[in-house]
């Protein structure tokens, strides 16, 4: 529509009526929106795997359903992050096919095959409540660009789990490494592979793990080079960020 | 050497000198890596492009060129970060082909041609003040998995400046955003494109910016989801991430 | 009162009963309010537009009721921030033309036209979870030194939004730029208009958004020169210091 | 000349030489820039006054010399904040007519009348140690949007100092109070008066001032509701801001 | 009795019955309180005023009634701090004449008059936000060396409020000054009088307030030079402090 | 198994079925658990005493029920730590001898004799307050490597309390010191025992003591040369490392 | 002057030149400082003892004594604090009895007798490393409002120290006690006498003492009722409240 | 003497020339050190082993010497912690066989052997940079109870090259495990060992390692048990805890 008013006024202008000073002006203050920048979500969503994504939290119920409702008319996928039951309830009235993820408290919709990258994407974790945090990582990873691969329970004070997965670990494309507490894990897995590690940092922890800034400095100071980091309790982005690399 | 002492306790085995259980006993103890780990950094050395790379900091002049010469028995291409001049004079004198980098403050030893990876790393720099940092990406990304293309001196408060760029910026198969102050810029140009982009805080600014902190916590916090973070400061390890995407 | 008493002392020395030494000392010990420091408050009223604002966070409903009463003999319009639905409760049976501002959890009273001021205070804001602060600013804004025009969801990793509404942005004679996460809108918005901007970080965000330090960090060390800052989540703040530069 | 490019174009539709198709397809290539973005930052410049920025702090003698030598040529008045007698001193060398004010550490080339706004920027300190960012804040604010008075040396330990002064305060059309240590100063003032307050907290103390971040975190808290903030010793940033202001 | 032992140990010597190198080592490990420490509390609680202390929080109610009543064998005045009212029904069980503070949550048992000191004490407290910190203050200075005045609502934003009280805060011999937010009411304070000020910062306040952080670091960086600080919230102390004072 | 996989391969090699380099490929992939590793929580268990442990936190009843009814199959002793009476309701049902100990907050199944050290393990307690996190140290050091003492309520505004117990004090063979607020307790243990002493600071406080930062910060900087410091609230760490030391 | 100004006025209103209206308006506008608060400072100087206080730090040389001359007209005493050498020789120059305090890098001029308290002010410094600052607080306790004690180099770890000197502390009237490090000396000082203990934390330390925050913090949450704090490395404040309180 | 002070008295009431209530009230006032606390330091030393210790970091040379050469009297071996060259020779000169050690800066004297634990004390360092703190360790440890193995170079990057040790770190008593930038070494050696371990933090990093914060962070989070934390950059201290344990 936008391309067809550019049009339109360029027609305008071959046709001869409109003068191209007039022309001058007019595109001088079109939106940008309409110069074509529209698009560029569009293509991004494209390369990016067909699933619109939906940030529950702050949100009520209704309006995560109204959302969601509207973005299925042209996104065959969804998944809407930090959820809850409430906007799971709201969503599956309005999208009976939606499915609700109990432990990383998101909600997909997926009438369209999921996209998937070059290679695997693995997920390692180092304790059981770190799985929230690394099953949104895993969910979104494999929505937008999977397959997803996992390890858990694997945290770095018995270091020989994690050895004992090396082959696995060394297949991987690319590798998230979610852990709380002290962080270390990210900069033990990034020592063992080449495959570029995104770090995952959680709260899960206590007293001086202020909320997951011990884990978070840990892995900002990790000494293997191929590490970087997302925020805390970032499944989402982390799985985003990997899934972005592993359709490269 | 290890495969060796390794081959040999298995011919004992094979030719009967030494029995199973004595053999399960050695094998226990051997330590790891003569097991074949010493080969995993060869491995990675391998995929990561030939060059070996050193930190200056913290070392003696002296130290540097001993451990620089060293590598390059072995290393055709060497990269020392965070140098000084004294260091790349005791360098040169044991390495003469050695060269001098001055604004990311690095040493390089290039004896055989640069990996290159798949397609090409993108580094943008806000200002001016982040070229050192910026720098030091753009070298050890082209060296470990380049192509290298840079973007300097477009900060968020100048948008057009980077807009006028979007093609540039969008070939590119990984990008690396070098910031200080507010570190806004990986955010914005996350929103821009589907590629990863690796978002490099600097220490530059002052007052409440408490060397990076504010920028490290920005890039952090991005509501663009295809962003990942490493250190304040930390060129070498953005290149290296960005080198190690690249490649894949 | 005080302004009789002060004219009656003159009087008294004019008369010839007190004599100027007497009159000397007790001056010097007659509260700075009686020398009409109370109506430095009236005229700070008259000049900001007729609103008196009661902060409702940290008081009672029937507190909050009994000092809005009070206020409503002689201030025309009220606006009770940080409120509840009990405050309004209490307030509304006091005053049956209070109105409850579910969003920005405000109660205003309007008997008197709010205040204009000569150009237009935009309110711009990054995300929908950044409303409830955002509306604190425009209401406040628009009772004290309206009128307000509001552009919400135009966070920067979706910078087109922001450039389509280039038009608006440049005709306000101030904005308000509210934002979580990163903060980094102001900073755009900063670079693309000559107008102050006053940056309003928020709360919203997680993990190392640390309840809002992040934006207010990005937004102090923001590159763009025209931006100042107040608290997290302080709309009120940011609305009047908005009304006050556009009463000017 | 951008806009000439487009014009040109433009011609070439309305003389048939050009299909509307293929303009198209130019058109949605061409860099922002050439659209007329270029002038924004143009109309900027106008209105803030005739004044070119450079930031010296980060950047070589040399480099400060040859951005101001190239500044020159188009704007008639320049600013180089954060500099040193070093700079100075390759900038007077390039132009001779430059000008080094030594508290403030700021270098200015004057051409063209100093910009006038249509009251007065008011600046306050608390102590003697402020000065440098006050005086930072009042050159900026006086060529750009002046004239400027200055109250200094009125901390709130002594606040009769501050209340002598009050009609002279209230006379102006903004302020920028500048203050180290608890950074109370702009509570005081703010209440004092009805025009916007730009708190500019600076690194004076030492101990838990943690190099201003008191000062910083006490005005972000004001109860005064007419004060905005800058980050600490950010006297270019407040001076620049009240400009703005006062030329409105 | 310890005094007994000690002095039957030393009839034993001055009788013959024990040795002075058996005297020598049983001395060497008598237990220190033996010695008379036991009345070093003794001692201070008659000079500090005849009251007995108990903090409620992280008490049960049922701990709480006990010790108070425990307590009360000795002591005829008891104030337990940051209680509630199932520690004030547990309490007045067990003491019918304890008394319910409601706004400062403390419960008195008042049996003996309260002590008194050489001057007045006064309270002044910004915001009706910090009454409770501030009550917590001045029942705790009344209890143990009152008697006490108090200054409320008088913040700094209005500084007229406390200049027109200038006699009476000049009156006091020692005088608490409550705040939130900046905190910056005891440097102003602490300039109008020759009095100690003891600065109490509270948790009023929100955003970058950080929980009372602000007003405590505004605090202990006052320019006033007669002001020192206590904890946040801790009007106990600051009363037990002032008490101290206005007693010698 | 592990050992029996690998035997066989061995015996393969020395029957001849396995030529040596057939065996060296295998060897080298062979997961590093199949060479004994999983026999290091074997032996560290045996070496720290027979009980296996368990946090609670993070976890639901049944998933604790689950893991401590599969654990108590191999391990005679358990240790749940951080857990709720809802996990005790779940664990009793499961193991009906299990042991609720309602101030640690910790489940207990003994059924081998608890493990004993050289000397006793003596736990010091600041306040009441801190009660809870020094039990859960007296329990699991008691259960891992006692014998425990305690002395509990001698914070160190009473000096005389810690002086009257010296003998006791000094009769440990390494000591726990619990203390919240500001911490000091371990440095004035520390300086009368030669003795390990094993800082262990706790949440108790509130405004400036920031969730305990305040006393781990001061126990981090002892000027008592044998302490070292736990995380916030770690009863469970200290008491570990106290049994690991009196095991010795 | 000003006190002869306004007699003038009243003067005038006595001789019937001056009505009472036009009276009351000049009398509004006549700056406070005109209605006798200049004479506040003299009063506050009469009663804290004839010093004038000079802040050395963050003045030139020229400046200190330029400032030091001026005062000496009418103070007899000066104190310039945080000084250097150089600032010493500018002072000598124009009074050549100042006197140097290397230790507390603090110059005097004594012409008059130091000012006497009702008792004795205690300085207790934990460490040799404290006695800057410890004896910074002395000198100013001792020139506003002495005689001053001291008790050095008895820091927690060794407490015998202090046991031993009680009698010599009990016998203060106020007590300073300055420490680096955890900072857990006044507590424990603070729990052996009743008299009012001013904790002066020092930035004595490395590591996570972080300047001097951990004494800070630990002071703030000691758990010694008769506790106030100032800033780190503040000698001057504690020197001048306890001074205040001396004096009383 | 002072036990012969107490005996002489003793003495006196054996002998009847002084009464039990004279003696009584002469004790009671007897300074504490005269009872036998001197011994308390004396027993120390000889069960931490004959070395005295002395902190050079804020003492002149000369004081250095001075305490030293007095020290050397009672005491056959000395330590001086955080020295420089200009201590060295000033100690050296008093004591011509004082031996220094550059990299831990330290100086020894040692005239007695070093005193012997049980075990071994091991010491693992994870980098380069790491090794001055790590050696104060070693030198420490080894002088008050050692010996001392170390294992240095074998960051968690290169997990092979810690596993490749396994046996000598399972051999040691005691271990201390020195880390800077993310300190995640002493979790996994905690997870391979029952040994306790000193975790040491050491400033080694920059940007978000805070000057070690990160590293102590990380540490005090650890996820392996049988880890306490000393403070950053605290080798004396690691070495002074793991002599005590070793001693044991």
């Amino acid at each position: 529509m936008n391309e067809a008013a550019l049009r339109l006024l360029l027609d305008q202008i071959a046709a001869g009526n409109l003068g191209p000073a007039a022309a001058l002006e007019r595109l001088r203050h079109l939106p940008f929106e309409d110069l074509g920048f529209a698009r560029v979500d569009h293509h991004r969503q494209l390369r990016q795997g067909a699933a619109e994504v939906i940030l529950g939290q702050g949100k009520t119920p209704a309006e995560v359903a109204a959302i969601a409702a509207a973005a299925a008319v042209h996104a065959p996928n969804l998944l809407v992050t930090r959820a809850d039951p409430a906007m799971f309830d709201a969503v599956a009235a309005a999208l009976p096919d939606a499915v609700w993820h109990p432990r990383p408290r998101a909600i997909t919709l997926e009438r369209a095959p999921r996209t998937r990258g070059r290679g695997t994407v693995m997920v390692v974790a180092a304790g059981t409540s770190d799985l929230p945090v690394a099953e949104e990582a895993a969910l979104t990873a494999d929505l937008l660009g999977g397959p997803v691969d996992t390890l858990y329970d694997c945290g770095v004070a018995g270091i020989q789990r994690l050895l004992a997965e090396l082959e696995r670990l060394r297949a991987a494309r690319v590798i998230i490494v979610a852990a709380g507490m002290e962080g270390a894990l990210p900069s033990v897995v990034g020592g063992l592979v080449a495959a570029p590690v995104i770090a995952l940092p959680t709260s899960v922890g206590y007293g001086a793990s202020f909320g997951g800034l011990a884990a978070l400095l840990g892995m900002l100071n990790s000494c293997a080079s191929n590490v970087s980091v997302v925020n805390i309790d970032n499944g989402f982005g982390a799985g985003f960020v990997a899934a972005s690399i592993n359709r490269l």
